[in-house]
């Protein structure tokens, strides 16, 4: 089996080697990722400049192959794909921080798995809670990708669905199949003024939902792995009566 | 009624300009535009670096008020709430080009739908099947954009849902309201050698995807305005039991 493994924190993250060595259990693994970070870049690729595709033994992942693009995760799937052949399983992360609720259109590590699915490729997201960046542990995380990956080489997906997975920050007691929460980073704009007294601004956000129960959230804070099997056909087939009757005729 | 008007064309679009025109006739105007073309840059958000926002005279827009942020679709939308107040409506296009099936994660114009939709704004995106760039005709669509944006004010959208509108070539002989198609764009790489023989990608997409009756693509190629709702709560419900009966317990 060959396993791809990105991630949008970029190739030197701690979280993707944890991931790709994990994944060696499985297969033959080959990693292609972000020279740099590119957290909240959504589903973005680039098709306006020309990317690079650069061997990158400082990654430290020898013998596992690792490669870094200077675009998005989605750009990372779709070189690695092209230039090292069709794995049999996409999987991205682990990411630095959660990646739940209404959070997902936003992340570049789901973004990685949107653009496996996209092309017909099993896929996977995993994401960790982390408390402290000082602490962050993600072994326990990287044996439970193991046994998902494992579970999903065996019996696939169904078309169009990936699974969206997040770790609590500590070993999990389990695991949860659960729904979206509100989760959302709640946008705030700071306002300044550059050294030429002209203003700028940075968008921030923080953190919030309900940690509802049977949602992502609920289940990592209260110490559970979190799966969310996700479709990307998104049409709200409930609605559509109601704009039958208005549009239609 | 206060409506913010955005588009991921850039400011300078003529696909903006016919839509903030024709939304001029359900209330306030205003534009905040991203000040380039961000196709494809999907639902990003800009957090690691400071964003300007300049009011565009050159725009053309005179007496909406419009102004250039150098970001994405959603970059607009979050600095557009905080500095101009919140909408009541958020629409984002036309597009040059349409937004169909699986390119909906790609899109930059459905992202700015998609962030309006995640703070809690009625939301539309709107794009424009293009047979050839020189014969392009908006103001069809503009005004049929505006009976479908009255048509929200008066009715709301379900809570997560906003509606995707794709407009035909040629003035719609009426609007059908439709399933998402397989359409996505197939991606290829080329590969060529820079003037120092160092190697470079370039991602190139061809459009692909089948015209199945009742879906997106069909509804436009058959000259119809299409109508999808789109929902943001993506858990696949369905195949929530297999994976209970797996991980769970």
């Amino acid at each position: 089996m060959k396993i791809l493994v990105t991630n949008d924190d970029g190739i030197f993250s701690p979280g993707i080697k944890a991931l790709a060595r994990a994944m060696s259990a499985l297969g033959e693994v080959y990693v292609v990722a972000p020279d740099v970070e590119q957290s909240a870049v959504g589903h973005g690729i680039t098709v306006r400049r020309p990317l690079r595709f650069k061997h990158t033994a400082a990654a430290g992942l020898d013998p596992i192959p690792a490669y870094r693009v200077d675009g998005t995760p989605a750009d990372c799937v779709v070189l690695g794909v092209h230039l090292l052949g069709r794995p049999d399983l996409v999987v991205s992360g682990i990411n630095i921080g959660v990646n739940l609720g209404l959070d997902l259109t936003h992340s570049g590590t789901v973004a990685g798995a949107i653009e496996g699915t996209s092309i017909g490729i099993p896929s996977i997201a995993f994401s960790l809670d982390v408390g402290s960046r000082n602490g962050m542990d993600f072994e326990p995380g990287a044996a439970e990708a193991v046994r998902i990956a494992r579970w999903v080489a065996e019996h696939g997906l169904p078309e169009k669905v990936f699974l969206n997975v997040n770790f609590p920050v500590n070993a999990p007691r389990g695991v949860r199949i659960t729904e979206l929460s509100t989760h959302h980073y709640e946008d705030t704009v700071v306002e300044r003024v550059d050294p030429n007294g002209v203003p700028y601004y940075w968008i921030a956000g923080k953190p919030t939902g309900s940690e509802d129960p049977g949602t992502d959230l609920w289940a990592v804070r209260d110490g559970y792995t979190s799966i969310t099997p996700i479709s990307l056909d998104l049409a709200e087939h409930g609605f559509m009566p109601a704009l039958r009757a208005a549009f239609e005729g």
